[in-house]
């Protein structure tokens, strides 16, 4: 057995800081940025990795590939508007589409807890399986755990998805530049609302829904109509705040909102008040950003709202060249804050 | 939010047997086989999941590539002769290698547990940086998400891979026929006694360490050398007993065993005795069933041996036409016995 002094570099992360994972390692924000950054990127580097996608692209035999993973706890499992089962779906479903690649096949890998009703096991399996055959995917390898009661929350579900890549854009954070349009396919909030009622016991006239989506078929539009993307990302954990700080960050630009084009439902408005929360912050599962040539903004808007799941498109700010690496925000009146990333965890297990 | 009413087919595991999860149905028996078959397969059907196989192989664009995921949950985290780190690595590449495919992209999913020492992290980093070092695949893709206290066990790790297949072997359990030699690579047992040992506070003379390790490399040897391979199998949740059960109802032959023929060490021999385990159901990490045509035996035998993983590598059998479906062994003593797949859990969260 190798013991902790078997290993000559220390720990990069300073124990001192950080003695123990927070919870806050997993919440999007800037712990978990620090984490990939100092220790799972030094240790597992290659170029591949560095692309700091949302899915790696590959060629393979001179097949253009994108390969992702992710692996969802979201609790509780079953919630308004979907469940863990096409939340795996759609989250595998979504990080190929960001590569602008059009999703083939799925693995699931399960961790069960031991206790866990056999029908709830078969629900989420329903829920992957009609997720699946919506987005056009097919799972075709698997695995599956238990492990004791106590350790562990009712279902884990991993998928990880490979994708073909048909186009000749170079997609990534990094191909963002100043004058680029950013794009939202609609508005934002409602997945993290939708589970925090849920675990608030919060009750609203109307459901907020979770906005679980698969997004393929909607970028692979874009995608036909020679649209010139420079980058995709779904809006997931840490909201557009933190997507945009990722970007700005990996291509040295300034992300430009303006606060008044972004679409936030009144319901989630005036949830997120409740709850405490910047809408800006909150994870979606059915959005993502196009940055695309200024010369196509409005082409691609168009396309967007043409589509069901682009209904309440937008463009929703620019790409300037300063102040760069920062996210700003113009506000309803007209002043202009920059817009940090989180810092911790807003909203644990969201997905 | 939808209810269980709203969905018509009933839960094809019945409730009344089972209505709630058991650690048997992740436990590589019965159990988790039923499961496979009456709720995941029918659910996600299709001509590549019916491969039954360790991991899917498909054509992209021309490229013959396979892909697999495993979910690690081992426990303890840290055994002797390995760590869910290395076991996470080898565990991709192996199920891959069995594909006949070059392990090339693994994804890496981190379920972390608040509270987890960062130290111990690091120590699994660090373990799977050398092991896919060792492997010769590299980390492209990943994710992380941390768990509540007490909804999790300190680190879960899913990891997929992608390889390519280079050969035009059919490589499948259902390739198997009768007069095919079952080789083996080594001595069985060790790795779920190194886990068992741990758990139980046992201690032997010299520690049983885990028989981890990659099986690429060794595998690819023997289809570099032309061996007419019918199926690779990698020997792990419930040991040789269960794969060959798999293998003997998927291509309805008979797995005959010769008892006298099978590695097993006289300490996990010794240390089986005292837990009360049979070592055909223990579970190994680097051990694999090569079916070969009869006429390749020795020759894959003579490669198998010049290999550091196959030092100790045997014929143990060979496939026959009748009992159809079963699997048998010939014990020392020259009486033969049906050799059942193992109907619960033996040992738990043994990977």
């Amino acid at each position: 057995m190798t013991t902790p002094s078997d290993f000559t570099p220390a720990c990069p992360i300073p124990i001192s800081d950080y003695p123990q994972v927070l919870l806050a390692h997993g919440g999007g924000g800037k712990l978990m940025h620090q984490l990939i950054e100092k220790m799972f990127g030094p240790a597992f580097k290659n170029p591949l990795l560095d692309q700091q996608h949302d899915g790696a692209t590959l060629e393979i035999n001179g097949a253009k590939l994108a390969f992702t993973t992710d692996s969802h706890v979201v609790h509780p499992l079953f919630f308004p508007g979907g469940d863990i089962g096409d939340l795996a779906v759609n989250g595998a479903v979504n990080d190929l589409a960001m590569c602008g690649a059009r999703p083939l096949y799925l693995s699931a890998g399960f961790i069960l807890e031991e206790g866990l009703p056999m029908n709830s096991l078969w629900r989420v399996v329903r829920s992957m399986q009609r997720a699946a055959a919506a987005a056009g995917v097919q799972f075709v390898t698997g695995d599956t755990k238990v492990v004791d009661r106590g350790k562990g929350d009712g279902i884990f579900i991993n998928t990880a998805g490979i994708g073909v890549v048909e186009h000749n854009l170079t997609i990534s954070p990094k191909a963002v530049r100043p004058g680029d349009a950013v794009l939202l396919n609609g508005d934002i909030g409602r997945h993290g609302i939708a589970i925090m009622a849920v675990r608030e016991g919060l009750e609203f006239e109307s459901a907020i829904e979770s906005d679980t989506a698969p997004l393929n078929d909607v970028v692979l539009k874009l995608i036909a109509a020679g649209i010139e993307i420079h980058c995709l990302r779904d809006i997931t954990r840490g909201g557009i705040a933190s997507t945009f700080n990722e970007i700005a960050s990996a291509s040295g630009v300034n992300v430009a909102m303006d606060e008044s084009a972004i679409p936030v439902r009144e319901d989630v408005r005036g949830a997120c008040e409740i709850l405490g929360f910047d809408p800006l912050y909150v994870a979606n599962e059915g959005r993502f950003a196009a940055f695309v040539a200024a010369k196509d903004a409005e082409r691609a808007l168009a396309i967007l709202r043409a589509h069901p799941l682009g209904k309440e498109a937008a463009i929703i700010g620019t790409v300037t060249a300063d102040p760069a690496g920062l996210v700003t925000m113009k506000s309803r009146i007209g002043a202009t804050r920059i817009v940090d990333m989180l810092s911790g965890e807003q909203l644990p297990r969201i997905c």
